[in-house]
């Protein structure tokens, strides 16, 4: 597939991959911030600035913003991480030109008080809805209790407090510290012109400035170990997440943490599936890698009624201990693998799916994806190179955290 | 496209679509029935049903259905809707007659005693889980107030008492009822070659027997009016639900429908985000179009602070009354059509979009849903068409269902 990469003067990068076969485009603007590159009273500033973007720039109105994507009929949207904030759209080729001009214009926002005075209530709003979700709240204490002082630990939507208390002038500062030019990079896939899409950004990024947006507490983390009781009355089913260390993103390592991750807990066919799904101990159960910049998370997580939860935590630890002592087997491997061609291979089909895969390659790797490079490096996945991921991240190693009726789990 | 049509002698029909450029495959066995086929006794079998093909067959164990479907990298999963079960599939294309073995095979399942006594735990377990999802549950009592005694108000998972109840002969006799030849569709789009498809169809499902499925209920219906508070303490968002009737999935007034829906109520640039989630008075707002066979439901929908939620229904009810004595703009209209043209086109960029279009279609409608065809009959509705949808679905004749804290909506 032809990749392209470009580095304008101002520090801006741009990638790009053509699919003729496509009806449609995508683009995206990543920007390398997010709630890890907070301060303690910026809390949740990342996620309110997004929200922020949309409100209105010195060439339009929020009303303008809207009306412009919608007049295109652009799918488009934005998301805070802790350690990136996106915004992209998919439209029809004629329009691409046209969502660029607005997504370049936003991104250079005017942060009017009056706008953020009223956006705050729309987060705060946010930020009660989420506590209505157990799913979501289990995380949230999960990872602080996980990541501890660690800025992976910081919680993207703040709290009602931090957000409460925040002001424009804190968010600006954070703007013009975080959205400089070389810390955003541009990525476009599907129908377009490389050419003529290079000039474009030229011409609506090129006065972008530039200064160094450096991140600090980029380091390997371990949780503290122990098992954590939140206790949340109210809510029927008992959240519980099991966490472990894993490789960073840009590690090489990450493909054989994505295939035994499969293996352990996957919807379907994994150890968990078998000991605790199939039969009907618990409601749901899975594991899955959650790598960052410096550091990654392996998650075994169950939901179930809460007076099962201590009986089926010593499941997972056997499971997991099981893993640790025998790893995993041929027909396990095999199985797993052809998982991820399957989900590479059908996430490629989408302008969406490759902008985002060659922007996350990219931003962490400086690498191209290329689905056959990447297909072929989870093929070289073999029960070696899992010895030697459980002997470097145990899978064993766990700081356990429940959310919901329990006191106790065991 | 190229687009193919089979009918077998069992009755069983087949529709398939090649698309060129895929690199995968999708296959989908849509069996017509659903929550509105179930007699009162039976409550929750459709769904409850779907989970016990995954539990063997005289060929397979549980065990050999998720490990087949796992060692070919399988992306599967079944779903139950008010009147439709689907199987469905997306694989590699050289696992594509695989997956098709595996799937007719679960569609003739051996519902033995014992699985379906441990399957009865996980059915009991996602009822609970549902009703810790306040917008879950606002959904479940809103469709049982509007429908009433009509079947589509018949509740998809059953309740804790009926699914306690349900025996495995009313099981039986459900899926003897249901699961005959001429009442399921198989449909398949992506890369492969309909004519060894077809052969390999006839392979695996040419002995499945038939007899007459029919559904009763087919009527249109209008709600009861008024508003309904469903008192729920501990939830922070009062969740309310707007509900009129809209045309049938076969209509030809579909197309206005959707179109209609989207200018009221599309997550972005709409009458309500304007009215209510872009002045932060509401977490989200959306309107929807919920076409069945014989009979459709328009709901808008919000969720906000409790205390609001009485001032914003009043909101609701100016922003549906203004549509409905002066209609759209012209603006409005055309930005409702490029946002449906930029959703059809990226949904057919995949096999699994393509699949489901095409079987959607077939099902109610009988035709072949041409994306070009689509697009052409989303252009030509107009202002006037607009208007005779009005006059015909008033979109200010409501029920109302709210679901959280408020005991009253004014």
């Amino acid at each position: 597939m032809p990749f392209h990469t470009h580095r304008f003067a101002s520090g801006l990068q741009l990638i790009g991959e053509t699919l003729p076969s496509a009806r449609s485009a995508a683009v995206g603007f990543f920007v390398r911030t997010g709630a890890r590159d907070e301060t303690g009273p910026e809390s949740g500033v990342s996620h309110y600035l997004e929200h922020m973007m949309f409100k209105g720039t010195p060439r339009r109105t929020a009303l303008d913003v809207n009306r412009d994507f919608d007049r295109i009929g652009a799918s488009y949207n934005a998301y805070t991480s802790e350690e990136n904030t996106v915004y992209y759209a998919a439209v029809l080729p004629e329009y691409l030109a046209t969502a660029v001009d607005i997504l370049a214009d936003i991104l250079r926002p005017s942060l009017r008080q009056a706008d953020f005075d009223t956006e705050k209530q729309v987060i705060l709003e946010e930020i009660k809805m989420y506590q209505d979700q157990p799913g979501s709240e289990a995380w949230e204490h999960a990872r602080k209790i996980y990541y501890g002082t660690h800025t992976l630990g910081q919680t993207i939507l703040g709290t009602t407090e931090s957000v409460t208390a925040l002001t424009a002038e804190q968010m600006r500062a954070y703007f013009d510290r975080r959205y400089v030019a070389s810390n955003i990079l541009v990525s476009v896939a599907g129908q377009f012109d490389w050419d003529a899409f290079v000039k474009l950004i030229d011409d609506k990024c090129g006065q972008w400035t530039d200064a160094a947006a450096t991140r600090t507490g980029v380091t390997e983390h371990v949780g503290p170990g122990g098992v954590h009781a939140v206790v949340k009355e109210g809510v029927a089913q008992e959240h519980v997440l099991c966490l472990a260390a894993s490789p960073p993103a840009e590690s090489m390592m990450r493909y054989t943490a994505s295939t035994l991750a499969i293996a352990i807990g996957d919807d379907s066919g994994s150890r968990l599936h078998w000991a605790l799904v199939d039969p009907g101990k618990v409601e749901s159960a899975s594991c899955g890698v959650d790598p960052s910049q410096g550091n990654g998370m392996l998650a075994a997580s169950y939901s179930c009624d809460p007076e099962d939860a201590a009986e089926n935590l010593a499941i997972v630890r056997q499971v997991l201990s099981e893993v640790q002592t025998g790893g995993i087997t041929d027909e396990e491997l095999l199985q797993a693998k052809n998982k991820i061609a399957s989900r590479v291979v059908r996430y490629s089909e989408r302008p969406m799916g490759r902008m985002r895969t060659i922007a996350g390659s990219w931003m962490y790797t400086g690498e191209y994806s290329d689905p056959d490079v990447e297909l072929a490096r989870f093929d070289a996945v073999s029960l070696t190179s899992i010895r030697e991921y459980l002997d470097k991240y145990p899978v064993d190693r766990l700081t356990v955290v429940g959310y919901g009726p329990a006191a106790t789990l065991g």
